[in-house]
């Protein structure tokens, strides 16, 4: 019997397809199960209503006229969400894209990860980010910290690599901020090219200097091709500079609750409108560009602007500060395995996009790894029972021999 | 039964001896299981050749001519290869070198040992190397390292004596260089003659100035007559400056992949040669003098330019950074406690060099450790649960009383 007893059937994810008038391509729409908002299935004239209510926000959302669209599929499409199940299968993911342990494989090769985060106020958020990639099987993590955080952050395990590199403006005289920004990216650049990923946000800060040296370093990375995960302090950079991210696919955001509000409000200049979630989702992602957005809550909603899916399965009800850390951090491992199996993954998934990939993966095994740890816990569970319960939660959905 | 079943049928090792027409000693070549280049058993002429090869290759290494070679033990040697089994017996060595504990010791007979290494980046690599050689059985373990490092090491654990003597550039004017350079060698010069072995590189960095420094350090153990392990960042320093260890015998190195690379690059002005590996770092080991080379690997192996031995018993999958680290500390105690038994060794073992022996202990001992880790751990085992299990992998092998 698994170790998490999912509260509902899951099912594998469906396909709502338009064909769209404007530019004659198909888009795959994938939706998961939204008991929020969707029909109670005993009322299908309802639900009926409310897919094409849907319908008709997607092709606005997406370029296209009501007026003149040609629907394929969606009668199975109503049909199927009517049923009210739209799970992505998130354990099938996380077993095709979790690589094989293999003896002739050397440091590194499972994953080389980075956490820009850390500052006078915030230790913890980039530690639990930096360790939940380890835990997961990444090889190296490192972290990118200011001074005063570094001696905090190594301090906690001896497994991370820790650079004191980023400053914040009470360490920085006005004349100096030129000399010290080109500095600490130099720091960066010098490590860049081996990491497969980096994480950006835990425990940032809001300090404007170091934000804007953080911005720098996402240009850098994005010039070097190098995925991105920005949470927490990274979001509230990113929402007020969406230059930075806009358009670079190899992008994952991951906004909690007043994060995506914000990022609604900046991006499509409207409210979050929990009544059409995913197709909101699917338009904000296209809009930046066509970078992946998770969106936490209780249902997790992943989209990149051509796919959303849902992750529902039950993790804990206890909202102890520091989960989304985790995320983040299994984010870019799960992600950066994707990129290596994504020829595979073709065949067997709808998308072939390792950021979404990764993000369903890593939102189901932090849901697992919460449901155990909750377990045993109960109210007194924290971020650190959580991150204990990573590998025995992945090891009983992809063992690793 | 053994907490580890060692994959393949282990034997002890086998000897291919040479005589060698220059210099009229018979040198004693013993090669491990080398699968990745061996003839398999049925293909015995092809078996031939490559023995007859490796042996060109080896008269031509040690400064022979196949014409004049004399072969004695040649035929035994070839037999046995074609059966593939060439395994160093790691146990028995194991068990021989380690000491028994006898109540009347005191403290410091079990081994004392420090570790140079710890900057301001790294700090969890000295401390792997420094606890590892506590937990298998020394009864001191210093680092010296430098000032940021120092606080976070002592805070990992308060069984190490950590010396916050190290300085890096950064903390250094150009004109107080040599002022603190021969304060900081004077302060290692009071403590080294106490010290059985150091291990030299184990987060060490790449500054400039502080490199400088530990060579100055390596030049005094020279002439103090210390043992030192030489792994990491420290073999950086001496793979730019080999008169560093060049002849001393009391050295080891522990290359990985790319360390070793570069260490053949520079020494013998060629690629790596996987297909005669044990040739190469024969020739390699004699080239700088006759030191100990531990080549770390799938199988590791070790040469001190007059034989080879190979470790093969799979250890973990897992490639989690700081698993060298335990390997130096480990290599330290048992070549200090080979250095005890010599006389008693002599008769049991073809080789009698305790840095080989040291070796092919802590290679094996690893192994085991990092197995029963990964038993439980999977995935997410991270270097310190291989820590843990050093003292109950060695109880298992050579048991206390």
């Amino acid at each position: 019997m698994p170790l998490l007893a999912p509260t509902r059937p899951v099912t594998p994810v469906h396909s709502l397809s338009l064909l769209l008038p404007n530019c004659w391509a198909y888009h795959s729409i994938k939706f998961a199960q939204f008991p929020f908002l969707l029909p109670r299935p005993s009322n299908c004239m309802l639900g009926f209503t409310a897919v094409l209510r849907r319908q008709q926000f997607l092709i606005r959302a997406l370029g296209g006229s009501g007026e003149k669209v040609r629907s394929r599929g969606s009668a199975a499409g109503i049909k199927v969400m009517a049923r009210g199940n739209f799970e992505a299968d998130a354990e099938k993911v996380l077993r095709r894209i979790t690589p094989a342990l293999d003896p002739t494989r050397h440091k590194g090769q499972a994953g080389k990860i980075a956490v820009i985060g850390g500052c006078r106020e915030y230790t913890g958020a980039p530690y639990f980010a930096a360790i939940s990639a380890l835990k997961i099987g990444a090889d190296l993590s490192h972290v990118f910290c200011t001074r005063d955080a570094a001696t905090v952050i190594k301090s906690y395990s001896p497994e991370l690599i820790v650079h004191p590199i980023l400053e914040e403006s009470y360490s920085v005289r006005d004349e100096d901020e030129g000399f010290i920004s080109s500095k600490t990216v130099a720091e960066v650049a010098k490590w860049i090219e081996r990491f497969d990923c980096l994480v950006i946000g835990p425990g940032l800060g809001r300090d404007p200097f170091l934000l804007d040296c953080v911005g720098e370093i996402l240009k850098l990375a994005r010039r070097s091709n190098i995925p991105v995960v920005i949470d927490g302090d990274g979001l509230f950079l990113v929402t007020n500079n969406l230059d930075l991210v806009s358009g670079y696919a190899l992008t994952v955001l991951t906004p909690n609750v007043n994060e995506y509000k914000r990022l609604v409000q900046k991006v499509l200049d409207s409210d979050v409108n929990d009544q059409d979630a995913p197709e909101q989702l699917l338009a904000l992602a296209k809009s930046i560009g066509g970078i992946t957005i998770l969106r936490k809550g209780k249902s997790d909603l992943i989209s990149d602007g051509r796919t959303v899916n849902a992750v529902s399965t039950f993790g804990s009800p206890r909202r102890c500060g520091g989960q989304g850390d985790i995320l983040s951090g299994s984010v870019a491992v799960f992600s950066s395995w994707a990129r290596q199996t994504t020829a595979e993954v073709d065949a067997t998934f709808s998308t072939s996009n390792p950021m979404v990939l990764g993000c369903i993966a890593a939102s189901a095994l932090l849901r697992k790894a919460a449901s155990v740890a909750f377990e045993s816990n109960k109210r007194s569970t924290l971020t650190t029972d959580i991150i204990e319960h990573l590998g025995r939660s992945l090891e009983d959905i992809s063992p690793a021999c």
